[in-house]
């Protein structure tokens, strides 16, 4: 069992609930991540489900939980023969901090019938940068947990040369060794720093809700992760990022909503 | 009161109870459309929010509704000073039949700090063609709800020479006049012929779920309808609708995973 796994672990505790610890190396800042708290969740919901691939996740995020105890609360909503409905709810000291719906399925590795490429393209790994590592009274603890390998114009931000657009791609694995999986992968789609510090902002950007699906399992290997977003507006942003594997097959897509940082 | 206003119009019983009458009008082939579904569902949903404005709708459809009578239960989840979270269920005989999570908020007129352009260019309307009208026996009594105005390239499958690619474009307004409101994009994003037909599949391609961000309040006149998709695999496709209104602001972003149809 890895850190990872151990961190996202859910324990059965009747048909509905399961007991979950959340770990504070996943924190960015104070606040745990976004994709780490959704890993944990579906742990829960997969478990309790009749299929084993989370197909579809779609989260609110209504309150920052802290590290420490929590729970999850499955409530099954449909069983058909192709995918399975849930929802299900993070819930601390009883108060629910992040409601989901859940869709799994059953995939296949089918050949595709039809595949896009990535929508930006990528240069060599080896002339991509990585972040310095964080000061620890800043309590990104999460940075140690992954590997993240950037295109340099998209960290321009850091010194103070922003692209002018909503963007941030970057290789991606976890920093000790563990194959991708969907958790791994929920983890993947809010791993990148808010695409909006290439279009100029900065400071914490809070995820409103956000809705990935998983496309296919991934091989071995490093991830890419393509992030972009199309409008900042009133304090609002979108932010996309598609995952791609190693064997060069999209295997995950999300979207968030996200609230302009006042930083 | 359009046609469209009444509906979608959610009588409320008590505080979390809504009554709706699911109109047969919006019938593709015997199921209602789901975007029609999802405007029934926020007409309750914003009803019993403290905003205004449907910024996120996350809606997994576990079963088709027959047209007729039925209830939405909404559930407030959270109510903060920026946004508000609700859970809300469209129930039939006490069964629920699509469940959704709805953040709502209120959108100001704010110039964009980052805007993009549509992703892919329109032919001039004089150009684009409409589909023929349905024969009665095939029940695909929305049509006669909307005005779509398509892309040629992407009706070809009509004529079997599909494109090749998920694709599908079209000018859309409600036959009635009627100006775009948050609920009648909650139609557009699900408006328009499955992408996948231009892929060469054909037949119904049921929604599993559907995300859609409300971006900007749309201004009066035609909408424009940008559909694509990235991967057909293993029966599963995604879905994405970027919706343009008259003033050439993007009003309207969604992505769904629907099965591919058995022709």
């Amino acid at each position: 069992m890895t850190k990872f796994d151990e961190a996202t672990q859910a324990i059965r505790v009747d048909e509905t609930t399961y007991d979950v610890c959340l770990d504070p190396g996943y924190s960015i800042g104070g606040p745990l991540n976004g994709g780490y708290l959704m890993a944990v969740v579906l742990r829960a919901a997969v478990d309790a489900a009749p299929f084993d691939h989370p197909v579809s996740t779609a989260s609110q995020f209504l309150k920052a939980p802290a590290p420490g105890p929590a729970q999850v609360r499955v409530e099954p909503l449909k069983a058909g023969r192709t995918a399975a409905f849930a929802r299900a709810t993070l819930l601390q000291d009883g108060v629910p901090h992040i409601e989901s719906l859940i869709t799994t399925a059953t995939l296949g590795d089918a050949e595709p019938d039809y595949a896009d490429g990535p929508s930006h393209p990528m240069p060599a790994p080896e002339e991509c940068v990585q972040l310095p590592a964080p000061k620890a009274e800043t309590n990104m603890t999460l940075s140690a947990q992954m590997d993240l390998r950037f295109d340099p114009p998209t960290l321009g931000w850091l010194n103070g040369r922003p692209t002018g657009r909503p963007e941030s791609r970057a290789y991606f694995r976890m920093a000790e060794p563990q194959d991708p999986d969907p958790y791994v992968l929920a983890l993947a789609v809010d791993a990148l720093p808010p695409v909006v510090f290439s279009a100029g902002a900065r400071g914490w950007a809070p995820t409103v809700d956000l809705t990935w699906h998983l496309r296919a399992l991934p091989a071995p290997g490093w991830l890419t992760l393509i992030g972009s977003g199309r409008l900042v507006r009133d304090g609002w942003f979108d932010e996309e990022v598609e995952v791609w594997d190693s064997a060069g097959r999209l295997v995950a897509q999300s979207r968030q909503l996200a609230r302009v940082g006042r930083g």
